[in-house]
């Protein structure tokens, strides 16, 4: 018996995926990204400054925030800038999508500057870090062709693309892109990260019911696998088109 | 000589103002409010408790945080929630989001529940402010309307309705509803909440350069006064159209 | 029918008024200012540094804080330092006494050096935000007077005088400066803050209960524009003393 | 050869010393209590209430809280509530205050109710930690004696007077009650709190400089326990005069 | 050609490795393990209370936290309560440790009482999260049984062991059990926690240059199952002891 | 009648006292101390940097940093990293370590680096603070003895040894070197720091119950005087032996 997901969507399908680039105006890069539900809006910002541990160093630097809007979950969690900290869970997050991306970055390509990758949450359902890190690719790429275009750099520091997607096993089945209520139920969740070239940038597994078997985790890196293809597929495709005019 | 303002906009007109309910689909009322380039997202987030204060009571609450992506600005500035603390302006303003609202609810009707106006800056160009007064009432309405169609409440315990809007003086011209090159560059800037009825809520005039007299308060407090009206005229439109389904 | 004022006092009337300067000894300028029986220290120190972003500019800054003593109220309330942080209504009023000074000094004539004014409350009975301007300016005077008795600075800097008193309506009475139990039981409450040519500075209406007309608020204003002129004469009158000898 | 103390004072003599009741209003003891120059406001607060580890034992709490006003001091120092902490010395000294006061008090006669001693250093010059604990004595008696007046006490809890003062080694001149300039050069400072009945309750020496000896001890202790015997005959001085009536 | 290990230490070995249960005697259960050089003190407390979403649930809790001492390093990192807060790196690895334990506990069967695991990192050399993992674990057995013995617990509410590891590719070279030296170097670092069982508890690998493939992946989880194994069987050799009298 | 003590130790007798230098390998100096089940880990770090007030002035600086660890208790404490907060006591102690230490350094001799204590409790039985600085102080002259060694300095900047211990009055018995036992019934409880040319350092003396007499504080300064002698000379013959090679 297999579990039956929502909308009757197959266990190999991704949501309904849309990527809208200059979403905001300020930034160098502003992507919304939607994995069905959830929602995230990635900037991009380019500073002319590096942290101290790159100071003098001829590096540049990439890095990520994230944020989820109190009423962005179903019910309404406390707002981290009220409360006076960031919780764990944001932390691992923000530190998973700066790892993410520098993994493709060419730090000293890109000189002393910093490229700050904001990823808030406007509506969560599920899979928000790996939106995130597909989003905010997208958005550090168009603020790397503003640095292109202007002449700031001369060449590309991006030497591939990143994108992630989480995986899991549902009551025995697994699945694509799992969904909250489909996150909520899972056994074992896996956020996968990979570049375009197809090596893997993170795995992390974790077993929230029963511990899993070498085989799981075989038939959960393939369904990854193939959905993170489809995903960079969507990045160029977006990326392809030309950047909408601002009024 | 007069300022001549971005656009060509006259000095006693509106930015082109939009008003989306159900932006998001979990909070019990969901509005993107933009004035002009400002785009501000008020969620109303009902819980069945109350603050100490108000602990046996009978009354609720209603009360505001209000918050700025990083990047809404034109220049990124640091994530509150990273930092620990809210700044003082932060603070001022969600402080006067919440009493602006609570003039215009009947506490003891609304019963011993609580509603949050969360409004989150995704674009800031000037009034964010004012537009989330404004946003936030609809969103507040919405919530309302589910209390009443859920049974939960009988009546209505909102009163009127509220709005809010800026007004300025700039190179010796008043202005309604800055805009943020004008909002920098004016010598006194003033903030008006008023009620459907016409009644002042809150008055928050400052001399930024030379200080203000009577008659130049007289002006831009009629230049308000109208905007206002405007304003109310367009949250009782927008709430007269059918909430639009989430699929 | 009127609201009668405790002790008899008059609506128009300001409760008895003292300035203490010298009050302690350490600081450029140190006032003790009494509306009634609030009571405030407001001390001016000058420091040769500017906050970063005047650093180079070639300008100074004025700036305040504000505390109140933890049992200057009539119920202790808790201390901010012990608590790990201010209040909302902590960083509002000191973000307006450091406006309202800033109002009448001219910057650049200061030089690169800072005043910091500090305004704490050893008593309070309604009106500590009013009675910190008014007695800030006289503190700042003294720290500028020594500046430029000393020669650091040839001509003065302090354009005008500034001061703020409160005004609102209680049981439908307008009121001038209001003490804590009519402060409590207001209607509308309104600060306001003007210099001694008569301009405004900052004008802060709040309506507590019922809305404001435009009729009410033009009383408002006279019962304060009257109260002022009598507080930048008895700045005046204070000012015209020599500074009493430390022993 | 000795050192000259500062307005030709023996070493033995404290600095003039002025203890006076109702010095603010809200308070159920108010004491400004001055060593010299130094300034010190102590108020003491009673509550019904007791902190959990107190709870349903029968027995109240007496502790204190210390602070200092930013420009107490020779130059302006930070404002602990503004920095978000207080320093190591602010949480030594009011622990000191609060062990002090403990000493002398049958905290199961007291019941479950909490005193707090509020210790507000107004100006600074040298020994506030002990002008603080000799004037919140006066405080707290003031506070019981109220308690005992309105019958919410019927019996004493206070067993004893406390009173402190410092005393040191400078250039080899044992002194008593050290002043700002003397503790900044003293070789060895200590702080002596002891009861009306000639008992230490605490005794802190620290070497600044050089170690200090047993006999060297000796004539320090000696000195204390004279200064606290005056320091105790003032505040039944005081004590018994009746409390200043407030209008 | 090969990356040669320090002291010979073949590919596949794991560091000398070192189980000290009762190592202080106050917790519960006290465990100091050593993989090495690296050290970590691993307590185990039980407390009669469940933190807010248990209470009433019947379950009990199992959670982590860790630390490391300012000079557990080779440089000294500085102290995360002066600096008043714990890093992501901290919040990451707590977070982490306690999901493993949870992974073999059956909470329901703990009742309503809390075990908090306190990893404290004395000496660093790589590999401190996996050292406590599978240290804590053996804290949590002694802890356990004490709950067992005192008959508060009638049967064991551990389900099965559960251990950790690091695996890497350290210049092409799949290595296990990574030390300081290596874990700077590395390509590839993956964390395993696995159960007795030989089922994945938790997979977290991350490219730290490039990216990895899943041939090396698999690799890397063979040297993982086999070096979790031979930990397992330690630990069971440490709990088959007798628990060292205390004095 | 007098009190017996744990195990029948003599009034007069110190615990079991071990130190044990090369505890750990990162630390320029890094003892473990043990005053019977007291055991705290002393390191001292050498860094070529001076905090802010030192720049310039061509001395060094001597710190100390105190913590334990949360299960070194009887009961578990919070930790202080994850409160965001150290305590008062906290602070208390490392200050005093601090001062301790600094009391026999030379800080020009030392030339501008820090050298930084960090003492953390492994096993708490009472005295820990008294355990630690003596402890910091061998491993401070274990870090001073490598920069000799290595040339960095030429002299010793240490003038003499520092060592402390705890005495105390328990149910009318003086006693050297309480344990916790002790310590939490004792009348009096005093910390004592002592030079190893027998100068007093720091005199610490608290009443918890009845206020203690002249006499009282003769005896117990007799018996720390003599406890001290006896914790240098075990300090001298600590630093005598060779350090214990790391493999």
């Amino acid at each position: 018996m297999t579990f039956v997901r929502p909308l009757g969507r197959p266990a190999d399908a991704l949501r309904p995926l849309r990527i809208t680039r200059g979403y905001t105006r300020h930034a160098e890069g502003s992507v919304l990204i939607e994995f069905g539900q959830t929602r995230v809006l990635c900037t991009a910002s380019v500073e002319e400054r590096v942290p101290p541990h790159k100071k003098g160093s001829g590096e540049g630097w990439v890095t990520a925030e994230y944020g989820m809007l109190p009423r962005a979950t179903h019910t309404r969690s406390s707002r981290e800038a009220a409360k006076g900290k960031q919780t764990g869970r944001t932390q691992e997050i923000q530190r998973l999508i700066g790892r993410s991306l520098r993994a493709v970055f060419d730090l000293a390509a890109l000189g002393e500057r910093t490229i700050t990758l904001d990823c808030d949450v406007l509506q969560a359902d599920g899979g928000t870090r790996t939106a995130a890190i597909t989003g905010a690719f997208v958005a550090a790429q168009d603020a790397v062709n503003q640095l292109l275009a202007s002449g700031a750099l001369s060449s590309n520091p991006i030497r591939d693309h990143v994108a992630a997607i989480s995986v899991g096993i549902v009551q025995g089945t697994p699945l694509l892109d799992l969904e909250y209520v489909e996150d909520s139920a899972c056994d074992t969740d896996m956020n996968v990260v990979m570049t375009g070239a197809g090596g893997f940038v993170e795995v992390q597994g974790t077993a929230e019911g029963v511990a899993f078997s070498r085989a799981e985790m075989g038939t959960l890196l393939d369904l990854a696998t193939a959905g993170i293809a489809t995903l960079v597929q969507a990045q160029k495709t977006a990326l392809a088109q030309p950047l909408p005019a601002q009024d």
